[in-house]
């Protein structure tokens, strides 16, 4: 396969798709082999502090980069544990081999394989898949669906829910650098529910309408393309925190709809 | 079924189980048909604040006792929905019908159906069940072991871990009051890795062998019956932040191993 169909844009898309589920089908086999398993050891990337990576992030990705090696060369590569690699296709594709190592590393199943493609402008399509559950969220080039053993079901967030009854979800609850956290606390005080701990899988409830608002920050730009496309996708409107592209990295507020993301924004803005 | 062979405790014992397993299917039925639907329409218990229930919990626990009634009509039941109601057998249900409402409202599959089984001394048996998951931790007499898609394996709790390379498990940052959360705060200052939001699951993931440490503050007796006793059968150990019973209610704190349960004791205890 190349992409010399560029001039059937509908075709490249489903060529898009197809490689990108092969990639999600490859990520799980390797993640799931190690998940919950005692020949996990994770090693310390970290200086200082402790930021896990395992055996199972590495597999992962190099199963991910074999398949586009053959399938996509054209293309560019930017991943969370074998870096950048440069392509003349115009698309990236952005992978994080697995969102939430930690929670990998304590057998919960909130992370999940984090693949997605953008342009110049930013991402264009994505995937949120959860192996252990079996869940796979997906959303861009004409997709915003839910794929599970439970069969198929399209992705739309939920409108027409104000802050003050919003559920707001988020990873770590320092949230970021005191500043973040006393502007994710502003919103936090008048959301109706606050929950975290949930990594890439906060994203994926949000783009299937079971929460409101996903804000974090110190995030990387390969653990947001897929969430971004997703949500997007279905409906969903993702900007930084200061209403800008979030597809760089940095801080992210993520809301179902216009009106709650304005709500939101005001006041982490301190407005 | 009566409770005519108490002279063959085996049998019984195979009988009540049996019965657990009967409960857990049928509270899975009325769980599942709400999670993640657009029905569930959350009610608020608390008269400040938000303190959830839902009609899936109250179908959950009806559904427990209806069979409760029919097979042992002879046992005690205390619900977190519907109370308690006295028995004459000295064997007490303790039905918490959705551990984690929030988690249930947000689509997050952390919650659970606990039933737990007491004796005058605290509790004996206990089923975890995460329906969305497919996975059912049971543990007392005579079983300790995941029930699941993949098959059923034997849960064994972790040892050998020392509190400088342990996980620790809690559901909410504040933990407690501010004198429970400081005390809290002593022991995650030194464990390898915190993770936030989990519910019951948390309980679970510690009988399973992936998590070191569980410690929670403000809990209920239909929050922890089911847990001790699955943590118990697996090798853990469980206390109150004193060392003393924790079926009562209050403080918890769970352990993989009698080593590093005594390591997070003392500085819970401020030693």
């Amino acid at each position: 396969m190349t992409s010399a169909n560029k001039t059937n844009p509908v075709e490249d898309a489903e060529r898009i798709v197809a490689v990108a589920h092969r990639l999600a089908d490859a990520a799980r086999a390797e993640t799931l082999s190690l998940f919950r398993s005692p020949a996990l050891r994770p090693d310390n990337k970290a200086a200082t502090g402790f930021d896990p990576v395992t055996e199972a992030d590495r597999a992962s990705e190099r199963a991910m980069r074999a398949i586009l090696a053959a399938e996509r060369p054209e293309d560019a590569i930017l991943g969370e544990e074998y870096g950048a690699q440069a392509g003349r296709s115009g698309l990236t594709w952005v992978l994080d081999p697995i969102d939430g190592t930690r929670a990998f590393m304590a057998g919960a199943p909130s992370w999940g394989v984090l693949i997605g493609l953008s342009d110049a402008r930013g991402p264009i399509y994505g995937i949120v898949d959860q192996p252990h559950l079996d869940e796979r969220f997906e959303g861009g080039l004409g997709h915003a669906r839910l794929i599970s053993g439970r069969g198929t079901v399209p992705l739309r967030a939920r409108r027409g829910v104000a802050l003050a009854q919003a559920t707001l979800m988020t990873t770590y609850p320092e949230v970021g650098d005191p500043a973040e956290h006393a502007a994710f606390s502003r919103v936090a005080a008048r959301a109706r529910l606050v929950r975290y701990g949930l990594d890439c899988y906060a994203y994926a409830l949000l783009a299937a309408g079971h929460v409101d608002l996903v804000i974090e920050a110190g995030l990387q730009p390969y653990d947001v393309a897929a969430p971004i496309a997703v949500i997007q996708a279905a409906g969903g409107v993702v900007t930084d925190w200061q209403g800008g592209p979030a597809h760089g990295g940095g801080t992210i507020l993520a809301a179902g709809s216009q009106e709650l993301h304005a709500e939101a924004l005001a006041l982490l803005k301190g407005d």
